[in-house]
């Protein structure tokens, strides 16, 4: 699936040793996607995965996810629907707060933003270990639409991110390390 | 430009009373980013607002402007640079810290992001007393671009968000209260 492509946009990742603590090597996307040519082939490669499945929103998970997800949606013809920090968007929400690796996080959606008749992907920068995601697709999975893929521009394939999802989910990632 | 499209795209924005705080009366833009049609209807007049003007990078500010500067950026094949609270950006940055109504915030923008050979759109989904964009438009000039526009979705003209910038500014908005 376009291997080549995403050899190329994969060669203008910048690593960052130690960021954003000590013994985490940060994959730094903003190398590739200031590169015209790399964002266009991200964004081909997105509809060319999700364009036969009629799909008709797209969420973004805050803050690095809605580049992606904007660009699909656009593609897609569908909607896009931002998944924020609490406090954030400013009519009725539902919210899921999950554990991190110190303390807890939690992410909220308007609850008008999915309903029975959408056909959801959920996208997302990188899997790491999953935790964001996994909050994520339950939390849009509660509004019960027909269908809810996962998308991912990267995965850090050691550190098993998919572990956290039910054995079903749908998951995809353009660039694995 | 594009008048009709964009009187529907408006008839899509949901007004908040009394958002974030009493008094405001927040232009809440997910009722329309989450109709397909209307998405679209963004994309292709940011596009046709720029698309002859040779621009090479569009930067988006954090979060929400993520959104209509990803879409744009693809559209016209430049790259996508992110604007961002401090601490978020892994490499060396630059940064601005501006006055709010209540004490100051500050920008980062990564100092490779944007070079002498850079024609620049700065994106925002809303202009409102302008203190962001203003700031975000001298950082990016301070990287030495050939040329920088400014752009909103929306701009809410009563606030006269557009004294906060040089007169020379050039400032377009899409949608105007």
């Amino acid at each position: 699936m376009e291997e080549n492509k995403m050899e190329r946009v994969k060669s203008l990742i910048r690593d960052i040793p130690d960021f954003p603590q000590k013994g985490i090597l940060f994959r730094d996307l903003t190398t590739a996607l200031k590169d015209g040519q790399a964002l266009h082939e991200i964004g081909e490669t997105l509809r060319d995965m999700y364009k036969d499945l009629g799909v008709t929103k797209v969420v973004g998970i805050e803050a690095r996810g809605f580049i992606g997800a904007s660009i699909l949606a656009y593609e897609l013809n569908a909607g896009f629907v931002p998944l924020r920090k609490p406090g954030k968007l400013p009519a009725i929400t539902i919210n899921k707060t999950y554990a991190k690796e110190y303390g807890t996080d939690t992410i909220e959606i308007h609850r008008d933003a999915i309903d029975e008749n959408d056909i959801v992907v959920i996208h997302d920068d990188l899997l790491a270990t999953g935790g964001t995601m996994a909050a994520a697709y339950e939390l849009v999975k509660s509004l019960n639409p027909k269908k809810v893929y996962i998308n991912f521009v990267v995965e850090l394939s050691v550190l098993n991110g998919r572990a956290a999802f039910p054995a079903d989910a749908e998951i995809t990632s353009l660039i694995t390390y």
